[in-house]
């Protein structure tokens, strides 16, 4: 009982320096904003050794609980990662101000002038899970940005994200700026995630990042606006008139390029009209590559080698080099299918035929539609954002990739010369 | 139990329907939408003595649970009052369709095409309290941005509100469209809320309108995002430099003209060197309009007739005739109370100093910064959007009067020629 005390107060105190660091972020000038970053990248260069000795306890940690190579290899840093964690920093340096754009200005009969100007969200909550380099990117999209952010990494690489956050620190204070823009929590006590996310009077929004059952337990337990996706159920669909070469390669892409992300195909539709022609080829690529096929009937005829779908295996998110397959019978079957089984993610349609893909474009209602290109290319560094904190399949603030435009809010200036309200 | 069971079925059912309207709503066009509008506002003016029957069995409930005069005000229709919301319908009929713009296109190096293209949220909910006309606007907004609404109004509105949507089913109806488009919570059980506000896989988005109580419990019971505020803790700050006559004009016109709004002024502060001249003057006008003040000494002594303010006087909403009076030393002070006694509503400023102004609108983090204008216009149709749904003090999506673009979410079409991703 006591112990959870001194979790609590403490975090409550963070919170207090948190919305009192608030203030002096929001009014940080784009120079300053950049200097800073900048510094930072010159920190974690300078301080590569300090980084791999606090890495080498979280990775003998790690050895101890039997970690799979997979996740000791996400955990490792080296001085390569190190030097691309400060070459990411320089990037988003470099980057346009979020803060202090108007987007909008206007005058009414009266004579206010009304503008539209982006602002800091306030402090932002990020949850994450393993890679350290996470800290890193979160810590400076958000000070560029001019939010607070109070990072939350997994209990795993600790020692990791407690230094690359020091870092940010102490650049702070050498500049004189509370060291609460960048927060840390320190204990890893899950307990603390909870009492942090009833905070809604202290905390604006929360980032989850990591597997779908991190980030459902956060917007089960929250009361803090979430930020997130479950899932990535991408959808490809071969058009009756599709260009089979470019198919055949926006598919391979699509599935084989980096099969563990949530912007890879799960599921590949084709027009029962073209799949004679399309499906063997394809097919006899994935198959060869390593990639397993779990096909409905009508599409087997033309995937020796393929296993039988069963139900489940539609609307299912593999993250692996398997693939669900399913011939339709025409456009408006595959768009039922996606509506059905999507996770509003990324779906794309290959076609030449103009009407379908305007028909494609206008009822698919993900965060990105694609037409005649992979659904790897739904990614902040691709859309030219320059930098992205996530992705996002809710409907409101951000949706898609979410780079530093998803890190603010707005707030409306009126202007006037002594205006009053007559009715 | 039996009869709990009964209406969760029925909210089940009523959901599903919402989600299977929301396809064919989010598909409809702008001139369908339009005419479906007009036809509903012609509905209403036929339909004028049915409206009134129902009406009069809510205000026959009303009385006999004793409602006060002015709830009973809230709650009457008549003649001219159905007119005024057919009017209200007819105005979003003709304003623009907030869905299908885009609001931004760009290309990338590699040749895909980008573009951010406004779509509707998906099905929201509003829950809301006595006024009849809520009903008519909100299903309004949200018909015109494609979006499927839930309406739950007050239980002492029940009749006039089930009547007022029965138009728009009717009209709906009428032109074979699912009449769950607008949805209404047919049972008056609190529990159905509750149940309600749990389906984030429903429901996208809550819009509470109401007194603050009622919005604090939607806020801390909803799984799914709400847009709100809580309360309007606005304040004018008179600055050394203010032109007095406009000044004078501003106080009055902010707290007078409508002082039951969220956006009417609750706190002056006043530069202590212009205290002198300012306060007699405004001080006399507001006594003898009946108005009530709470002043500090600093500011009694300009103010014969004023109550001494209590601390608790500062950053308390009143919606009355009662005005808290500070005398500030300057503007650092005015920014330091707003901050931390606002409630990032409304805030103004009056002067002639274009730096204090400059300073003020960069400093001052509410929703709607004024200078030299009364903060009575934060408001949609004083913004000049058409309509407003409400006004958010939320720090993501929609912040401010929110208006048709508050009620939608947008997605990124990527068009390409065959591209795939190499890196």
């Amino acid at each position: 009982m006591k112990k959870n005390t001194t979790w609590q107060n403490r975090a409550a105190q963070t919170l207090k320096e948190c919305r009192h660091a608030s203030y002096a972020m929001s009014q940080l000038n784009s120079r300053v904003k950049a200097q800073l970053l900048n510094e930072v990248a010159r920190e974690l260069m300078k301080q590569k050794r300090t980084i791999l000795i606090e890495n080498a306890k979280d990775l003998a940690e790690a050895k101890k609980h039997g970690l799979s190579p997979a996740m000791m290899d996400r955990l490792t840093l080296n001085s390569r990662r190190i030097s691309d964690m400060a070459q990411g920093v320089r990037a988003v340096a470099g980057l346009g101000d979020p803060v202090g754009r108007i987007t909008s200005r206007w005058r009414r009969p009266n004579g206010l002038v009304i503008s539209r100007i982006t602002v800091p969200i306030g402090v932002i909550l990020i949850i994450y899970e393993s890679r350290p380099n996470v800290t890193v990117e979160c810590a400076s999209l958000c000070l560029k940005s001019g939010n607070v952010v109070l990072l939350r990494g997994g209990r795993e690489a600790f020692y990791s994200n407690k230094i690359l956050a020091q870092i940010f620190q102490k650049v702070l204070k050498r500049r004189r700026l509370p060291q609460a823009c960048v927060s840390f929590v320190s204990t890893t006590d899950r307990k603390a995630v909870d009492f942090l996310l009833k905070r809604d009077q202290d905390i604006h929004l929360v980032i989850p990042r990591g597997g779908e059952a991190l980030i459902r337990k956060v917007a089960r337990t929250s009361r803090i606006p979430v930020i997130k996706h479950y899932q990535g159920i991408c959808h490809v669909y071969i058009d009756r008139r599709a260009d089979l070469k470019k198919a055949g390669n926006i598919v391979f892409n699509a599935k084989m390029q980096r099969p563990g992300v949530c912007n890879a195909m799960e599921t590949l539709l084709v027009h029962r009209k073209i799949a004679p022609q399309f499906l063997p080829t394809i097919g006899k690529r994935l198959i060869e590559s390593g990639c397993e096929l779990r096909a409905d009937a009508a599409s087997r005829r033309y995937l020796p080698g393929a296993k039988a779908a069963k139900g489940s295996d539609y609307g299912h998110e593999y993250l692996d080099k398997i693939l669900a397959v399913k011939t339709v019978p025409g456009l408006h079957e595959a768009l039922e299918h996606i509506r059905r089984y999507g996770s509003g993610h990324t779906d794309a349609i290959v076609t030449r035929d103009k009407n379908a893909a305007e028909i494609f474009k206008k009822e698919v209602d993900s965060s990105s539609v694609m037409v005649n290109a992979s659904t790897r290319f739904s990614d902040g560094f691709q859309y030219g954002f320059g930098a992205e904190i996530g992705i996002s399949t809710d409907k409101i603030h951000a949706r898609g990739p979410m780079g530093l435009e998803g890190l603010t809010s707005y707030k409306y200036l009126v202007e006037g010369s002594g205006q009053i309200r007559t009715s």
